[in-house]
């Protein structure tokens, strides 16, 4: 009943993830209210997403160029490399400001139930990097979830024959947070991974 | 710290009602994500949108054709004419497949605290509809909250000198709800607008 157009509008939108058909077509009207230079930006910029940005060929990020601006960073640490699963877990470390290693981006974690393999990912790709040598210790810094944690055994099945030192980010309470609405899990992890109070005498 | 175009694709999706900046986020992420066919698939279906979707020349209803289907449709009885906020109400009574009379969309609702004034919506050219003749029965199916009446309101006053029979949509209790859970205002219409019930003899 629709028009045509908007129908194929309305229907490209609900291919979005979280995005259902009344949030759909709320979209959909949404452009057919704005302005037109606000819709051909919005067109426009889709189309310049899909050509000018390209994944980073040493570490996959997502880039206008190529090597990325961190990959390119002659101040940043080459032999420490974070691997995480997406380009949003870079800009979230990013953010922090106190790492100065480079990153690994996955592009995803292996969900066999979703039909994700290991071949979907850049692990191949991570494993040639440490392969080529000079890096000295790979993070995996996954999320701390069940596809999150499958992926980091699997990847440390693969780099361990190769010598470099792998580690993954310390879980426990997070800052700011209080012990009465911590998770078990996160009380699991929070005991299992206690620190010994080094005490060298009577200082603050 | 995103790329500028990946940045600027955010900024656009975060116009859109309803969206915040974590939202405007995924949505450009899929972007990124997605297959460059479907990305493309999006673009050219809000250029489309915005070229080939315009306003009844007559109702101001959104669609391809100008008359739009309804108003060229000659089962359509236009002496009837049903007065509505958006195209999406539309939709929704034509869903219900009763009516067959025509429609006026007004785009939007007198919305003063907004800026929306009667002269931002089709307000003149339903008068000037009504002025040509032919319209019998104007019903007012604004929604049922401050604008809408509002906005029904001065649409009466309008065409109240035209001769028009003038209309409203029957408020009360909706089919398939409880008493128990509706609230004061919808039991004040209902019993405002009560029925006789016209009961001739010992039937059911």
């Amino acid at each position: 009943m629709y028009p045509a157009t908007l129908k194929r509008l309305i229907e490209e939108f609900e291919r979005f993830p979280g995005v259902g058909h009344k949030t759909a077509e709320r979209l959909a009207f949404h452009v057919l209210k704005s302005p037109l230079e606000e819709a051909m930006r919005l067109s426009a910029a889709i189309r310049d997403v899909k050509s000018l940005i390209r994944p980073c060929s040493v570490c996959a990020m997502v880039t206008e160029q190529d090597p990325c601006p961190i990959c390119q960073d002659p101040t940043r640490d080459r032999g420490l490399v974070c691997v995480v699963e997406q380009p949003k877990d870079v800009y979230a470390i990013e953010r922090g400001g106190a790492y100065r290693g480079v990153y690994h981006v996955l592009m995803g974690t292996i969900a066999l139930l979703d039909g994700i393999e290991a071949k979907d990912l850049t692990i191949r790709e991570l494993e040639e990097r440490v392969r080529a040598g000079g890096v000295r210790e790979v993070i995996l810094a996954t999320n701390p979830n069940f596809d999150g944690d499958a992926t980091s055994l699997y990847i440390s099945e693969r780099l361990r024959p190769l010598g470099v030192t792998l580690t993954r980010l310390a879980r426990g309470i997070p800052a700011g947070s209080t012990l009465e609405y911590a998770s078990r899990a996160v009380l699991e992890d929070a005991i299992e991974g206690r620190r010994e109070l080094k005490t060298s005498g009577p200082s603050a």
